[in-house]
C-alpha cells in the first residue's frame, strides 16, 4: 500500500446524469454559479471559478439521474501507469480510453459497487476569455459572484452495497488515504472517509440503505467561507430550481459545514466548506461507533431521514 | 396609541433567577464571556461589552429558575411620568421604588400574565476600571474576546398563559410597536414580536403550552455577526456548562440568526445576530399562519420539541 | 429642539448624477446588484433587495457628476406638516412639489451648504413581480444575490464648506441626533455624523477640502455582513467597471466596516455593514480630536489622500 | 528533484526567541489564545487547539529577538533518512540529536541564509488532560476560545541575504513545492513561496532589505475564518500585549488573508486564514514582476514601509 500513496492528486471532475437537462444546467449556472465552458453531444461542461483545469463538473442528459462517472487526476505519467497496473491486476480495469474534451488518455475502471471511474493525467489548463481575465494572476479565472459562486468541485460521495470493500479499494488499489469511518455494533462498516490530500475526503462511501448498487449520494462544491454557504441557503430558499434537503450546520465527522439540496434533475448537491485538514502523516484513522453518530451532527442537529435513503437514481422501495 | 410610541428607548436589563447561582454565574462570565460588574445580597451584575449601563443582566439567586424582573429604559424623565401614569391608569401599576444598583427610580408593575416589570430613566453611565478601558472612544468597554463575548442583552422572550392581552398592553400601554404576529386557524394568537427601535424584536410573548402563568421563555444575548453565533456553538459544545438546544440556523420570523441553549439554572439562553430592521414608520404587520409556522424556520429547519414547551420556572406537566 | 426629534423616520432616497449613464447604469445593476424599478426622462429609479418603498436610488444622467437631491421620510402627515413648517422658518425652504415616482408631495428646500433636500410621508409600498416574490413574507423581495447584492440605500455623506451650520441644521430643524463629531485644534469642525435611528449614521457631513459648496463625499449602501464587503472588494477588483479607492477595513468613528470604490460617472460609493447602535437616549457626542484622527482608522490603516480631497462634481484645483 | 517531493509531510513547529519571556508567553496565552503544554529550563512549548502534536510554538528566553529553529516532520523514518542523506551530502547538515520534548530524534542542518532548522519523523500526539478533552473525537484539544484562538502555526516567513540559493535548497533537498515567486527587473529573486501540501505556503522567503542573514521576519498562526482574523484585529487593538502592523487584508501573492502585529519581544507574529489551494501537480510556478508588486496587496491597499525591512533580531540600520 505504502508505495500507492500519493500516485493520485486529487479529484478532477464528475460527471452528472439528469432527466432534466435544461433545468438542470439553469440551476448549475443560475444558482450554483458554474459557467459552462464547453458543450459536445448531450453534455455540457462545467466550470467553477477556481478550477485550474476547463471544467470539474460534466452534465449529461440522460433517462435516469445518477452518477455518470467520476475521474480522478495521476501526479505523472508513471504514476498513471502504475494506478491502472494495479487496478487491471485488480481484475477491476476496463480499459483506456482516448480522453475527453479538456483532458488526454484515461484509464477507465469500476469500483467494486460498480460506479465508473477514471484515471488520466494530461490535461487542459484553462484559458479565460477576455471578458474572465482575473485581476489575481494566480487565479484562473475572474470572481463574478453570479449565485452561490462555487469554487470547484470538492468531493463526491457514492452509496455501496457493502462499504468495506469499496474503502480497501480506494486505498489498497488507489491509494487514498482513510480518514474517518463508521463502524456499527454488529462490526460493519456504514461509511468511509477518503482524502488523496490534507483535505478531510474527497472520495466518501456510504451504506445503500436499499442495498442497490451504483448509486450517488451527492456531489459536493466548494466555497471558502461559512458566510457563502448561508448565503448559498438564502438563494436556494429564493430559487425555484432547488430544494433545501438539509440546512446548513456542521457535520460531525470531518467538521465539513454543509447544505444540501436537490438540483431540479433529482441528484443531491452540497455547498460545502471547512472541514479538517489532517497534517499527520501517520495520522490514526478516526472509528464513529453508532451510539456516536446517534447524537446527530456536530451541534445535535438531527439529521433529517431522506438523507439516510434517498439517492440517485431513486429506487422504488427498500429491498426486503 | 400614537403619543405612546417612543416614550420608552430600550429593554434597559432583566433579571435572571437561578437555583444554581455558581454555575449559573461561571456559566455567564466564562462561557458568555460577561463581565461581573457589582455584586449585593444574593444578586451579580454582569455586563455585555458593549452595555453604555453598567449592566444589562442581574443574575440572583433563587429557589426557582425564571424571570425576577425586566425593565425598559424611558426616553426622558417626561416620558417616564407619562408611561407611570398609563400604566397606573391601566390598573397595573405597584409603584415607584427606589431604584437599584446603577439605575434611579422607577416605576414597578405587572403585565397581564403576571411578569414583573419596571420604567426608569435615571442611569449611571459605564466606567470601565483602567484594565478594561477600550482604544476606541466611541465604545464603552475593551474587547476581550471571552467565551462567546456578548455584546449586550437585546431581547427578552416571555411565556403566557394568553398572548392577545399582553400583546395589546405592550403596544396600547407601554407603546411598544407590532412587527410580526402569529394568528392560529381559531383565530388566536401564539405569537408576537415587539419593538422600540429599528430593531426586530425586544419584547417577545409565545403561547405557554402548559397554559402557566408568569414565565420566561428565554433571555437573548447580542454578537455583531453570524460568525459569533457559530463560534459560541462549538464553545457550548466543549463547555461543560451549558447544553445546546437548539443548533444554529435563521428563524423565519424577524429573520434572526440563532443559537439556544440552557444555562445551568436551567434558564434558556439564546445568541443572536441579524434579524430585519424596520425603517417604514407606517410598517404593516406580518401575520404568519399556522401553516405558514408549519415550514420551520427560514431554511427548513424543524423547531426542537423542546422549544414550544420548556420555559422556567419548569412546570411538572401538561395542564390538560 | 427637543419635539423635533423623531419627526423624520429615515432617509428615503437619493439621486445620483451621472454623465456616464449606461456605464452607471450597469455597474449599480451587475456590480452592485439593485434592480432597476422603473424608468423615466433620463432617471431610472433602482432598489436594493430590501427596500420596503421602491427604490433608494434615483440615477439621473447629467452633464455632471454629483448629488441630484436626497430625501427624507417624515413619521407620519403631521410630522411632515410640522417639519416643512420648521424648514420654512429657517429660511431655506423652497416649497412643496407633487411628489416624483413612487412617492407623494414632497416639501423642498436645500441645506446651508446648498444641497438639495426633501421631506415626503406618502409612498408606494415595493409590490414585486412573480420572478421577484420571495420564500419569507416578512422580506419584500426575493434575494438573487447578484454582484454586491446591497440590501438598500444605507446613508449619505455631504462635503460642506462649513461643517457646523449644517450640523445645527440637521439637528434643529431636521431633527436628527448628532452621535459624534470631529473637532479640529482650531476649534473648527470638520466632521459631523447624525442619524434618525440607533443606527449609527444616516446623514455626514465633512469639510469640503477646496472649499466647494453642494458637493457629494459618497453613497453608502448595506450588506448584512463584513464577509459581504470583503465579497464586494473581490467583485470590485475583478470588475471593469469600477476603480477600488479604499480596501476594506473598519472605520474609528461610528466602527462601520467599509469598502469605497468610483462608479464609472465619477461618483464614489460605499459597501457598507456594522457600525454601533446607539440605544442610549441621552448619548453624549462622542468628539474626536485631531491628534486622535491622526491615528487613521480602528485598526491603524492609514485613510488614502484622496479620500480627504475628492467629491463630486470634481473641482479643478484647491482653493488656494 | 522529483523522488525527493513530499518526503517532508508539513512544518512541524517552530522555536521563537524573546528576551521579554513573561510579557512574550502572556500574549501568546491571553491574546493568541494558545495553551502551554510543557516548560523545560528557559522555554515553555505551547500549542493551537488544533495541534495533533504537543506543541507547535517553542518560546526562549533569549538575549535577542529572532528564530531559535524550525521543524520539518518527515512523512516516515525511511524519508527522514533519505532527506537527511541529501542535506549532509549538500554539505549544510550539522548531524543527529537526540530529540526534544515531544519528538524523537531529529537531523540538524542550517538552510544557505543560517537559519537553523531540523527534520524528526518519531512524535508524541497530544493527549488532553480532563478539562481540555474536546466533544468532537476527530478534534485534538476543546475549543475554548481565549482571545485569538489560534488553531496552529501555520508557516514561517524568514528573511535571506540571497532568496535564490534559499528557494533553491529548499526545492531541490527538502523537496518542497516552489508556488509562486518575485522577479525583480534586475532578473533577481525577492521572494519565494514554497508549501509540502496544497496550502499556499509554509515556508517563505523574502530578500533582508539590510542583507544580513539569519533572521525572521514572521511566524503565521491560523484561524479558520477571515472573520476571526477580524476579530483578533479588535483584540490586539484594545490589548496592551500587542501593537497592530499591518491592520487585515488580503494578500496578491498566496491571496491569504492577514493581520500582523508585533509581539513583546519583538518578534513580528501573523494571524491568517484562506489562502489558495493548489491541486495541480504540475502547477506552474506564478512569477510576479516589480510592476506588478507595486499596485499593492490584493485590493490594492499600499504594503506598510517596515513590513520592507523590520524582522528579528532587528539590525541597527541599513547595509549601505
Amino acid at each position: 500500500m505504502a508505495e500507492a500513496i500519493r500516485d493520485l492528486a486529487h479529484i478532477g471532475h464528475a460527471e452528472l446524469l439528469t432527466p432534466k437537462p435544461e433545468e438542470s444546467l439553469r440551476f448549475f449556472v443560475e444558482v450554483m454559479g458554474m459557467e459552462p465552458e464547453a458543450s459536445e453531444g448531450q453534455s455540457v461542461y462545467l466550470r467553477g471559478f477556481g478550477d485550474y483545469q476547463r471544467y470539474s463538473l460534466k452534465l449529461t442528459e440522460s433517462a435516469e439521474a445518477g452518477l455518470g462517472h467520476m475521474a480522478f487526476r495521476a501526479w505523472s505519467p508513471d504514476a498513471l501507469e502504475r494506478r491502472a497496473a494495479a487496478i487491471e491486476a485488480s481484475g477491476l480495469g476496463v480499459g483506456w480510453i482516448d480522453g475527453d474534451l479538456g483532458h488526454g488518455p484515461a484509464y477507465q475502471f469500476a469500483d467494486p459497487d460498480g460506479h465508473t471511474m477514471e484515471l488520466y493525467f494530461e490535461t487542459e489548463k484553462y484559458e479565460p476569455p477576455e471578458q474572465l481575465r482575473p485581476a489575481l494572476k494566480n487565479q484562473p479565472q475572474r470572481y463574478v459572484g453570479r449565485g452561490a459562486a462555487v469554487k470547484r468541485l470538492d468531493h463526491v460521495n457514492l452509496l455501496a452495497e457493502d462499504v468495506l470493500p469499496n474503502r480497501r479499494f480506494a486505498e489498497e488499489v488507489l491509494g487514498m488515504r482513510l480518514y474517518e469511518r463508521i463502524e456499527l455494533d454488529d462490526g460493519s462498516e456504514s461509511g468511509a472517509w477518503l482524502s488523496l490530500t490534507i483535505a478531510a475526503h474527497e472520495l466518501i462511501y456510504v451504506a445503500d440503505a436499499y442495498g442497490a448498487r451504483g448509486r450517488l449520494h451527492h456531489l459536493a462544491f466548494w466555497v471558502d467561507t461559512r458566510e457563502e454557504v448561508l448565503r448559498a441557503a438564502d438563494l436556494f430558499l429564493d430559487s425555484d430550481d432547488v430544494e433545501i434537503e438539509f440546512a446548513p450546520s456542521k457535520h460531525a465527522i470531518a467538521q465539513g459545514f454543509f447544505l444540501y439540496g436537490l438540483e431540479p434533475g433529482g441528484n443531491r448537491v452540497e455547498v460545502t466548506t471547512g472541514g479538517r485538514f489532517v497534517y499527520d502523516p501517520a495520522e490514526p484513522v478516526v472509528v464513529w461507533t453508532e451510539e456516536e453518530r446517534a447524537k446527530g451532527q456536530a451541534w445535535g442537529v438531527k439529521t433529517v431521514e431522506s438523507f439516510h435513503t434517498y439517492g440517485t437514481p431513486p429506487v422504488e422501495s427498500p429491498l426486503t
